[in-house]
């Protein structure tokens, strides 16, 4: 018998795991070498490492079929926007001199610029205070309470900062029985939801209270309640992201009120119906409060790890998951990194990400739904791939897909819904939120918009927590 | 010298240029072809590849040269929504007894039953006759003059015919100096545009006149006149095509007329705003006569082989070219081919393809917005991706495009316009409408929607008679 003699290969196949830089030196010398995009899990981390271990292994059955609960609550909640009330007769925990505003809870020290405008202007609009100055100093001296409105059932938008005698959208989730609101979106221009205190700041605030609520309200009873999700299901369909573009299911939500508006007996009409005519982020708030209901009913599913609340207020930013309750898991809040700004600004004026709107990011709108969105495309690359890319960076990271909202682009899917937070944390890929941008410290309100990457630390302390009480 | 020998080569490379078959064949046996998918031009019928000879060789420069300006006045067109006003008052040509009608002219004995029923409904609203015998027995007698809205600097969509006494959109081209009527949009249900004589239809155009049309033109002369193509290029960029869909473009309409109307001072605004909220077609007649304004100031322009008018009754369906002036070429009306019939209905129960609205297909909407709107996807094929081949198909027979009307899924590149007569007759691709379907026989109005074919003998005809012209 002949020995074997060792033969290198004619043909190599080359695939690079991990750097692309050893495909590169393959490609470099002419042959071919495939990239498999792996990153070590957790970025190598050994507690992060060790958790993940434990939550998609042993306990991986218990998650899962908590987070297919938590998902089909996110699916089938059905929001209904029911009336316009006052905070104080409908909002849960508020009295006497309560602020309620964005994000987590925080001491007033702590309160960036925008929010400290905002804050000082919902006191004047309430009468607390004739000023700024004695606004700030009634606040510094105690004597307003301040408080995280998502823990009120409650969600604002951007800067916004509300007190008791102001007028909510009040949401029922006719499927999971529970409630949420949302304060009424204060329009364009020098308006205290972006940080602005001027006397015209305050005059919106009041104009709303006792001229615009009265005559939504009465709109909305003669309407009878308005399925907020499916005004959401057509605006998808209609480039509408729901978060940083809201023109179709606002333009839509007017079709509906028309006829119940114009038989409104009130000499207010006029004023209100140039205010809705002008302001297309009107149903913003609508949209958010939808979410809140329908997320606050995914909440608190024993074992979830499905984030239910995702709230910021220029200083910080917290999460919420399911199984852990009402808990908050804060970190610093981020800066909106993709970002159009305003002519004469930019990141050195701008403040961190701010606002409860990213609740809809987790239940498949905004940054889930930017494959639908002509418009958010323009601030992600430019081009319709890019919105589309946005919304396969969010699949990564979500249990789910919706039933309702349905992305053109993508052959009519479903929009991610189901952040899980073991995905956040094993691919290190956080929800992209899409938003605007307020001036950080001179009152100007909006300088721009963009999308604002939710930082990392928050979902890993969460998902300790969650290896921690499942161990 | 050794004789060179003869070789087979060692690997065929295979372009099969026209049928698969051959393509086909080779592919059988294993080996790889390319299909190029080519037809001889014009089916190869002699006279028209002559004339085609002629209009692409000696007569190109002249036709190219009038083509661009034919082309800018597509696009550069601005169609000013400027008053609602009584047809008698505005439209030229119209006196005493007459109605006008959509598509070609024709005798009497030729309009099909749609057509038919919506002329007696308006003789009936005019007062003419009391019910639908004694207006076709008027009719039949001669009493009515009957003609064409397009030969009026009008257009009316689906099986529209009305009277001197209805309210008419007036649409000005400021740009061209020229001026485009359409009649106002009848709204959904028992109407006569949908080919419905019963008492009801009768009463919605007495309804549209009497009480309808003051609101409305009170309101726009409120607003002040409103830019038409303005309006239509955001609605593509929110899944209308402006022509099948006209949801988001109808909700701009109303978002922007919502302050005026508030402010009209009528005992019929309650009832205007609940037509207006439930009727997502009322764009469509403001867009047809924007189309019409810039298609008839594009018309005219000499040596020019761009479509410029477009325009079917139900029994004939007619095309004008732009070197050729006033000229009608007609042939018959063709079928809905690609079509989602209402349950219970069918081709068999459908009239043919009827209706002035394709004039929208010559300036970027309808079937060349196709790859704008997910709603459209559904009547051709299911996906966005089939949307798109209906607008590329467009692409092969338009000779530019606009600069205004962006399609997001094609990198906002703008949507096809100028159909070129040459290019259809030498590819065989006519246009494909977007439209709605009638009864054929029994006036129970829309049973369906979908996508007609252009039929090509009248182009063919056209472009015979062009060559004729610049022989």
């Amino acid at each position: 018998m002949r020995p074997r003699r060792l033969r290198l290969p004619d043909q190599v196949q080359v695939v690079n795991v991990g750097l692309s830089m050893f495909g590169d030196a393959v490609r470099a010398q002419g042959a071919t070498a495939v990239d498999v995009d792996w990153r070590i899990p957790a970025g190598g981390r050994p507690e992060l490492v060790r958790a993940l271990q434990q939550l998609y292994g042993p306990c991986a059955g218990r998650i899962d079929a908590a987070n297919g609960e938590a998902l089909r609550r996110l699916d089938e909640g059905l929001p209904m926007l029911s009336a316009i009330a006052t905070m104080r007769d409908v909002v849960p925990g508020v009295d006497g001199r309560t602020i309620l505003h964005c994000g987590p809870a925080l001491d007033w020290a702590e309160f960036c610029d925008p929010l400290r405008r905002s804050v000082r202007a919902a006191v004047m609009a309430e009468g607390w205070a004739p000023n700024p100055d004695a606004a700030e100093a009634l606040i510094g001296d105690g004597g307003v309470r301040l408080d995280a409105a998502n823990d009120h059932d409650m969600v604002v938008p951007m800067a916004t900062a509300i007190g008791p005698s102001s007028p909510v959208l009040v949401v029922d989730n006719e499927r999971g029985g529970n409630r949420a609101f949302a304060s009424l979106n204060q329009g364009p221009g020098k308006v205290a939801w972006f940080g602005v205190e001027a006397p015209e700041a305050v005059e919106r605030l009041i104009w709303l209270r006792d001229a615009a609520a009265p005559v939504l309200a009465a709109a909305l009873r003669r309407s009878g309640p308005i399925d907020v999700f499916s005004l959401v299901a057509q605006g998808v369909q209609m480039g509408d992201d729901v978060h940083m573009r809201t023109q179709a299911t606002t333009n839509l939500l007017l079709r509906h009120l028309l006829p119940h508006l114009v038989r409104v007996d009130s000499p207010d009409l006029p004023a209100v119906a140039d205010f809705l005519s002008a302001n297309h982020l009107f149903f913003l708030n609508v949209a958010m409060a939808g979410a809140k209901a329908v997320a606050d009913w995914a909440s608190e599913v024993r074992d979830s790890s499905i984030v239910v609340g995702m709230a910021r207020n220029g200083t910080t930013f917290g999460i919420r998951v399911s199984g852990l309750g009402g808990r908050w898991f804060i970190t610093g809040a981020p800066p909106v990194s993709q970002a159009l700004y305003y002519s004469g600004y930019g990141p050195e004026t701008s403040a961190p990400d701010i606002g409860d709107s990213a609740v809809l990011e987790l239940v498949g709108l905004g940054g889930s739904a930017a494959a639908a969105s002509p418009a958010v495309a323009s601030f992600v690359g430019g081009s319709m791939a890019d919105a589309v890319a946005t919304t396969l960076k969010m699949d990564r990271i979500c249990a789910g897909r919706s039933s309702r909202f349905k992305l053109p682009t993508l052959g009519f899917r479903g929009t991610p819904i189901g952040v899980d937070v073991r995905s956040v944390v094993e691919l290190e890929i956080t929800p992209a939120v899409n938003t605007g941008i307020l001036h950080a410290t001179d009152g100007t309100g909006q300088v721009g918009a963009g999308v604002a990457e939710a930082p990392l630390e928050c979902f890993q302390e969460a998902m300790l927590a969650l290896a921690a009480v499942l161990r």
